[in-house]
């Protein structure tokens, strides 16, 4: 007998079918003689809907009021959960973060999970009872409802799974697993039968938005055996996990970010902590820079560029102009039609010829290679954006379709 | 400065534009000097919407679940209402009923409250808050929510009062005061100034729905005094207190009741023990009775009529039905077809002509009598369905327009 802990999002419990389906799937896994803690998100648009209507009365409403609102949401979704399961005549109960024993830092909309205690959990599973609890919230220190911030439910099921000691955690979601590109991109991309956990951190990071960062994170540190896998397909997900077996190709996926912008400030003298004055001054401003790159110095000067999110971009160049005489710079371009494409796998720490192949393929299709981040397992280039989609799909092509 | 506690119903807190005018109600209080703590239902018809949600997914969910589901509803109504208290610019808390304090017996949907824990309400009263709470819910010893069952709020708003030693509980609705009759009925019905809390209670069991019954039980029990009134008109409404100065016309109100309907067996033995043995089955079987009247025998039997709700009539007929062997009764009559018209006053107990003076008005409209029943406080008489109106008119027009 196994404790397994299933997470289904709220696209899998919107409406009164889907959640007659998730009551299904998880008295089926109780049917096989599991223990079974099922954690669920609010329905649908509800969270949406919530803010819009606070919104409407105040649109600088408090974030504890924000916190008090939203977690109706999770409420309201398992009960609903629970009388889906007692129809199907199973023994069940819903319990809220609190009653789950989240406990939360103070920090409205963004709490982290100090600890979870386990006794009513513990309890309710000596009862032979299938839990339904409430993700993406927990209690603080003053006795007041707190939330985890969005995708805050996957983070929830794996503290649980962390806390009980489960088996594993069942993500349950609308996508059958991770692939090893947009599957709605590229025609061959492969479900992946298993991942490890920083594959998958580095994924996720890149836009592959299956899993919360933040869940993945938690999974590595308490080594928690994930499995993504579609509420609607009854077929064998993706496994995360720490060691993956190593397939031929080296690498796990490849992935596109259109969501960055470059900043290159042109003419910088080549004086010693000019780069770290300039960082610093965007860190203080909240601003993280992704990708960075310094010219080797022509003339007496040189060019520094990085990468920001193009939410930021715009900032980004104010505090830099503001900052150019400070540094000395001449001039700063600003060009957001970039995408960063980048390969993952913990093969290529290895196998030194797996970038030379990354960037075969884009030679294969004259695509120009504005900069250059590698990492242990991750190469990422910075391209023009309407090079992006041919570019993954033609290193897709050049690791996949050969292997 | 006094503390004063406002409820607010669900049609009171309907839409943004009412809760803004709730908030301005609240915030007016507060800026007079007075500590509030306020007490809000669920938002219009959230909790009808939450029940058919919930039906259309398990009709036979358990009551745990159900509170689980409803429970939400305030949540949504207390923290929306903060937010807009906190767009007028003024300091406010909300809080869910644990975290209020409420201790309930375990009877899911129709839990009672067992005490309140008032340190938090205290520290948030201290800190200068204005306490946006949430009625009709409560914590159980198992540290599950429980709901108070339908018109809760007002005995959670008076058991605050009550456990806070408040100076006044102030119940907003959608309707101005209490008045003598019905006002969309009889045209001439004045609102009372003030009421007894036992006329209160004998117009609320007669249907002149303004005031959950328990919680007029509760102010009486301690003492509260509660003001009835509009939260869409500024003007004073009725106050409901121990001793009222008498007016007068002795008596407080004129109600009507349709939801009743009356059952008669006829030719029962005139021996003794049979009312008793008859009413303990229906008892027994959670029917309540209202009027009984036993005829004087003749010849040898007698006829025994009674009065229940029309919902549990056919349920009554049956149980009857079964029995009338073991009674030896000769036939049932059934009719649902009538109404039960009361006038209540603590002034009838010293002014014995007031019966009179409402057979009077009945018989100036040749209204024939069918049962009748009297307390202390108030005279109920039954009559056919077709003539209620037009006797409330006649009665109200005898005692109001003659004063």
């Amino acid at each position: 007998m196994a404790l397994v802990v299933a997470k289904f999002g709220g696209s899998s419990v919107a409406d009164k079918d889907r959640v007659m389906n998730v009551a299904k799937i998880v008295t089926d896994t109780y049917k096989s003689g599991n223990d079974v803690i099922v954690v669920v998100s609010a329905q649908g648009d509800t969270t949406d809907d919530l803010i819009e209507k606070a919104k409407e009365i105040n649109k600088d409403a408090s974030k504890r009021e924000m916190d008090m609102l939203l977690t109706a949401g999770e409420q309201m979704s398992i009960s609903l959960l629970a009388m889906a399961i007692e129809k199907l005549g199973f023994p069940v109960v819903s319990l809220l973060g609190w009653q789950a024993g989240f406990i939360t830092s103070s920090a409205y909309s963004s709490a982290r999970i100090k600890k979870i205690k386990t006794d009513r959990l513990k309890k309710e599973i000596d009862k032979n009872n299938i839990v339904v609890v409430a993700g993406f919230q927990g209690l603080n220190r003053f006795d007041d409802l707190t939330t985890l911030g969005r995708g805050g439910s996957d983070t929830s099921a794996v503290a649980i799974a962390a806390a009980m000691g489960a088996d594993i955690c069942k993500i349950y979601t609308d996508v059958d697993g991770v692939y090893t590109a947009d599957p709605r991109k590229v025609k061959n991309a492969k479900k992946l039968e298993a991942v490890s956990y920083d594959e998958m951190l580095e994924l996720a990071s890149l836009g592959a938005q299956v899993l919360n960062n933040r869940s993945v994170e938690m999974a590595k540190k308490y080594s928690i055996e994930l499995e993504v896998l579609s509420s609607l397909e009854d077929k064998p997900g993706t496994i995360i996990k720490e060691k993956v077996e190593m397939e031929k190709c080296f690498i796990s996926g490849v992935a596109k970010d259109d969501s960055v912008a470059r900043i290159s400030i042109i003419g910088v003298p080549d004086k010693p902590g000019l780069a770290f004055k300039l960082f610093s001054k965007l860190a203080k401003n909240n601003i993280d820079v992704d990708i960075i790159l310094q010219s080797i110095g022509r003339d007496d000067t040189k060019d520094i560029s990085f990468t920001v999110t193009k939410e930021n971009g715009k900032k980004a160049v104010e505090i830099v102009s503001g900052y150019l005489d400070v540094i000395g710079g001449q001039k700063i371009k600003y060009d957001d039609k970039v995408s960063k494409v980048s390969i993952v796998g913990a093969g290529m720490q290895s196998h030194p010829g797996i970038a030379a192949k990354m960037f075969e393929a884009l030679y294969d299709k004259q695509i120009n290679i504005q900069m250059i981040s590698t990492s242990e397992i991750k190469i990422s280039v910075l391209i023009d954006n309407k090079d992006a989609d041919c570019a993954v799909a033609s290193i897709h092509d050049k690791f996949f379709s050969e292997s």
